[in-house]
């Protein structure tokens, strides 16, 4: 149970959001669950394949342009069609919308790694066929999307006719009402070349301005030879025709592989003949084994079990592999806000990254998070080109949103102001430090990064009255924009700040030499580190005596209190319905924000003040955004909120498994797919990774019978079993650990059983 | 002397300022002072005719749109161009970019109200001519531009042939890097008719989505017979063409009239026809004539003379000049920023109108005041539906920048949300009751558009802690934008609630009937009233206790102050050189704000507050937006910085005739030249209208002898003569007065020179 989900949707809104949550992929690849086939002519579908970091650069328009604005941004771009295939039974076209359905599911299998749809149609001329078709994309072999068909005739069937094709005149999805889905400059790939070469088929586009390359190969294989054979190529596109007798069962096989510049430099085109060439001599069998097998070492590392809820098992599981499906494995890319399931923020990667979908990935599969860091730190240059266009004299502001390094926001206030994104990235690169101990990795990369966000923070705050402050900056609540001593920034850029003394002193204790030629590098003096560190000490924190919390901001506080209740459901979220003015006059957040703060350094407030901040806050939190609801569900577990810790965990496991925010068809939202991740482990689990070590602080929600699951930490692998009242701690590999447990240091050794406060 | 301005210039750049500076108009029409032969093919021209208010709709772009963000924009159109005559001399085409320049000047004269260039001319083949171009556009028939050319041949012609044209075919200008210009949606006017009918040629446009309608109806005469005439008509453009025996003198004349949906709603072509018929009929001489008495009776009530700086008494007269040419004199229209002069903010009308243009029509020729006050109350619906968009439940909201209504602001930061707008609007309608005591216009419409923007406040401020809030406006500064807290505003806001009571009980009083009538429509009741004057009595001030100065915002004082002394000179104005965020994050002004508000309203603080306010924002003001200059000015000469004022009202006299600002290309400052009216009698003239009365603190700067101007008042004209230490105050017309001369009340009943302190 709970290793699949299914759907027998038909209907034009859950076939968009079907799309979505049947899209494949491998974090190079994706493909969204569009039916081979098509739909009827009149229904819309967001076809959709892309490569992650495989994109175009698009003008960006202003009604009023002012400087410093970026002129153009970077698109994800829809690529090569290759999944149409065509089924004619004695010349009737199959569509699940004409004709009779006598049967229809689909299933996505999360252990095995690839999708099924299940058919039982009766042709408009009476014809009875089962087909099943499935689809794949490999782990292994990241280029390659296989599909098969079986066919098995019920009524007498005289011929079957198999169309395949691959498309290179393909174009983005539009929707001009939405600010979250692009609006315009749709036709962003051109066709090249059409290859026709023995038994390949290739089709090899460009993209309009970025000039990247994209070749797909294409080739096609049957159970029983064919009646007929033919090719022919149209504009752009190419097509396989091959007609079979219709007596007894047959299985129709379509494999394609992608090549792109980026990966493949040389020529995608050749470098995509010979995969083909490769891959054609792997067997089916061969690549399903291999699928399973990569699948099983993902889910003995990163599962994560429940007793006792089915629905929320299922939409963890979903989550979790949806995560895999979308994350780059490579330097070159990252993991989109929609991974690689949709087209929505035109595939860029956002702070989303570091604060929610890297951390899974840290503590199961700290290769993957290196190369996510590394993916950041390869945009260094580009961040310290943007803090000088910003009009700062030193220091790297990396991007709101980007692909390649360039910002991609369209909107500063909700956009490029949110300077924290720069801390938040520092902090991605201090937990990679404490969780793997990797001291190199640290020397050659970390402390560069951190001193560059922290160079920032100095040139964007100021000294005022023996306090830092930082002004005019946007935090993650994008209904309070451009203000004063956001909590969070503040916080963060105090923490950055700290850490990028700490790693320095670190590399010169431990690699001096390393330490001398980065030192030299980048001109850093010990008047610079004690500049950080009184930064950092002297660090501004806004403070409401009257409530006994830190305020958001430092006006937060005196502003109008939204009337929440108050407001009709029809008008959330609010940014939908309300100018972004009337939000910023108003107490109203669209997600966690001071609360979130408290989560990730949970040291700079007591308790009780975390507390009553939690309160206050969610008091006035709409979340809007979907990377709210794991960090109240994070905090309320802390607190003893341990009903509110449940609710909220529920609405991130399902998000996109019950539609909720209503746009899952422009693609997952991934963000809120690490919530999940983040809520079980380090809410419910406690999880926190400090300088003084590894935190656990389990409590189980009273629904679940249990909860399991497994981290990696400094070379060790860590289990827990967290029951009612104890948790079972199991060291599976590595060495003996001093670690805690509600706060209490014990040692484990092999397995140790505790109780629960 | 001082009656004209003059200009020798031929190279590119001051051609286009001079095309700015030697535009003509009256209100309704107004010409760019372009060349009627043009200039050499490689070069530049904004060849522009504006009929005020006529614009088209054009969508606007966003890389991001939010709700509530305008779809489109109004316009200014660049007109029918009626301007082109091309001389042909013996075969050359007379140009000034060919042949020989012997002789060139132009002039603009002032008091007779059309311009001349004088022109000695050799051709390439040797022919000499001389050649005077006269245009001028009638203030007493506002449809009319007429053009006269005195052609004298020097040296032998054989024959001179003149050809005149209509072209509909015309667009807008566009540049692309800069903010205040508009980049795109050029081709708004497109050519529905061409007409030749009898003498007169016609071509109508239509604009493109507003479907406005527009006639320029042309006829030509000459003071000899021509031995050859032809006319003919090309896409959208009609030519007449003549030829002249080249002996003796020659006079040709062509005049044209503009008719438009606007003003000749029924057919703007047959009203053309009709115009044209009835224009033919009068004289060249009585059209000067008219002109000239017009013109006479604008300087005996608006001149202000100076004596001792001729340059000086230049620039004042040239901007009370453009300010007549600008300002609509018709309920449909208003002033634009560029006035009709140029397309730079596309013609938009903005707060500059209420609180730098309107004042010196207010206090010389108050009817033109009220039609700006009519204009502004036809937009009355309109503000209420913007306020609605802007989820507001009640009040009206101007829109930042408009022309019929509508919002037509780009970016809201710095836009739609200096809500100041409409307490402006508000304080334009109080100044003017106190200055014309026209309490039926008070009952009629002033009353209404104060209960709607006092409503505005109320939704838009809140009580807290027993103090009226008003959260995220801007305030002028635009380089301080989405603050809490302006005292700009919230001073504003604060007399705008106090007058919508004092208005209400007014008209109660006085106009029972009509107060019920007007209560009741607009459901007015005791209990809002009461609302208004508890906030406007509560209004909060941020005020710094270390500076005793009020702040400009809650946080103003806290920010970095920017190092203007070291910024290189290149990097003014700030607004191109770095981004808005970053400008956001530091004390610097663009302008004039807590200081505009210590003028408009100095009552709010006392002369200590203001003088330290002065000094203080004074250090952290750049004056890059030309309302700057005249505000500091005013202040200066209040508090007694005698040098300070002269120097900054320097800088507004001339400010478009030297090109201070670098784009007068795109058209001429009004503001700004309302605000050297603004300095000289509100600032030299210490001139204020209160509830108390009229105030005059006059101080005369060293450099000058005297300086000398009259008002209109409650029915009186007051003429002031101020001197080195006296100044003699002289009633021209009305009743005995009691007014304040230096702070004492003095009456005044016919002539009396009064000390200065």
């Amino acid at each position: 149970m709970s290793w699949h989900i299914s759907s027998k949707a038909l209907d034009q809104d859950q076939l968009l959001v079907d799309e979505s949550l049947f899209a494949q992929g491998n974090g190079y690849l994706g493909i969204r669950g569009n039916f081979e086939e098509g739909y009827a002519a009149d229904m819309t579908t967001i076809r959709g394949a892309y490569l992650n970091a495989f994109h175009d650069v698009v003008p960006i328009e202003y009604g009023e342009k002012l400087f410093g604005f970026p002129d153009t941004q970077q698109k994800l771009v829809n690529n090569i069609d290759v999944q149409s295939i065509r089924i004619i039974i004695d010349g009737d076209d199959f569509s699940l919308f004409q004709g009779e359905i006598l049967d229809f599911e689909r299933f996505l299998y999360m252990k095995d790694g690839y999708s099924e749809r299940r058919i039982h149609w009766k042709s408009p001329a009476g014809k009875e066929v089962s087909i099943h078709f499935y689809r794949m994309i490999s782990f292994t072999d990241k280029e390659l999307f296989v599909q098969w068909i079986d066919i098995e005739p019920i009524s007498q069937v005289q011929e079957i006719e198999i169309v395949s094709t691959v498309d290179g005149d393909v174009s983005n999805f539009v929707e001009a009402s939405d600010p979250r889905v692009a609006s315009g400059h749709a036709k962003r790939l051109h066709v090249t070349d059409v290859q026709d070469k023995g038994p390949y088929m290739q089709v090899s586009d460009e993209t309009e301005v970025s000039k990247l390359k994209v070749s797909a190969t294409t080739w096609v294989s049957a159970s029983r030879e064919a009646l007929k054979e033919s090719r022919s190529s149209f504009e752009g596109k190419v097509e396989e025709r091959r007609t079979f007798s219709g007596e007894g069962s047959l299985r129709y096989e379509k494999r394609s592989v992608y090549t792109d510049t980026y990966r493949h430099e040389s020529s995608p085109s050749e470098a995509g003949f010979e995969l083909a060439k490769r891959l054609s001599a792997v067997s089916l069998d061969e690549l399903i084994r291999g699928q399973r097998a990569y699948l099983n070492r993902f889910w003995q590392t990163s599962d994560i079990r429940i007793a006792g809820d089915d629905k929320l098992q299922e939409g963890i599981r979903f989550n979790l592999y949806q995560l895999l499906q979308s994350v780059g494995k490579e330097p070159t890319s990252n993991i989109s806000a929609k991974g690689l399931s949709g087209e929505g923020y035109e595939g860029h990667y956002f702070w989303d990254t570091e604060i929610y979908m890297y951390p899974p990935f840290l503590m199961t599969d700290p290769e993957i998070a290196k190369n996510l860091l590394l993916h950041r730190f390869s945009l260094l240059d580009a961040a310290r080109e943007r803090a000088k266009e910003m009009g700062h004299r030193q220091g790297a502001l990396f991007p709101w949103r980007t692909i390649s390094g360039g910002e991609c926001s369209a909107f500063f206030p909700a956009g490029s102001a949110q300077y924290h994104i720069s801390a938040d990235i520092a902090y991605s690169f201090i937990q990679y430090y404490l969780t793997t101990g990797d001291e190199v990795f640290l020397a050659d990369y970390g402390a560069e990064l951190l001193v560059e966000t922290a160079r920032l923070w100095i040139d964007t705050g100021h000294m005022k009255d023996g306090r830092f402050r930082i002004d005019d900056v946007t935090g993650p609540d994008e209904y309070t924009c451009i203000v004063n001593n956001n909590y969070y920034t503040n916080s963060m850029a105090k923490h950055n700040l700290e850490w990028a003394v700490k790693a320095m002193a670190l590399v010169e204790e431990r690699h001096p030499t390393v330490y001398k030629n980065l030192a030299a590098r980048l001109a850093v003096t010990d008047d610079e580190l004690k500049a950080f560190r009184e930064a950092s000490e002297s660090m501004y924190y806004p403070y409401s005596d009257s409530h006994r919390i830190h305020a958001q901001d430092d006006t937060f506080l005196n502003k109008q209190v939204w009337d929440i209740e108050g407001t009709p459901k029809e008008e959330f979220p609010l940014l939908l319905h309300y100018h972004p003015l009337t939000l910023y006059r108003y107490q109203v957040c669209k997600q966690a924000d001071t609360v979130l703060s408290h989560f990730l350094l949970e040291d700079e407030a007591d308790e009780e003040t975390i507390r009553r901040s939690y309160d206050y806050y969610e008091q006035v939190t709409t979340h809007d955004s979907s990377l709210s609801f794991c960090v109240f569900s994070i905090m309320a577990a802390k607190l003893g909120y341990e009903k509110k810790a449940y609710e909220y965990f529920s609405e991130t496991a399902r998000l996109d498994l019950d539609n909720t925010h209503k746009n899952t068809k422009d693609g997952l939202h991934m963000a809120n797919m690490g919530g999940t991740w983040l809520a079980l482990v380090s809410g419910f689990g406690g999880m926190r990774v400090k300088e003084t070590g590894l935190h656990f602080a389990p409590r189980l929600p009273e629904a679940w019978d249990s909860l399991s699951f497994q981290i990696q930490y400094q070379g060790r692998v860590i289990a827990l079993d967290i029951g009612r009242d104890k948790t079972v701690y199991t060291l599976t590999e590595g060495d003996v650990i001093n670690m805690y447990h509600h706060g209490k240091l014990f040692t484990l050794t092999e397995q140790q059983t505790l109780l629960h406060a």
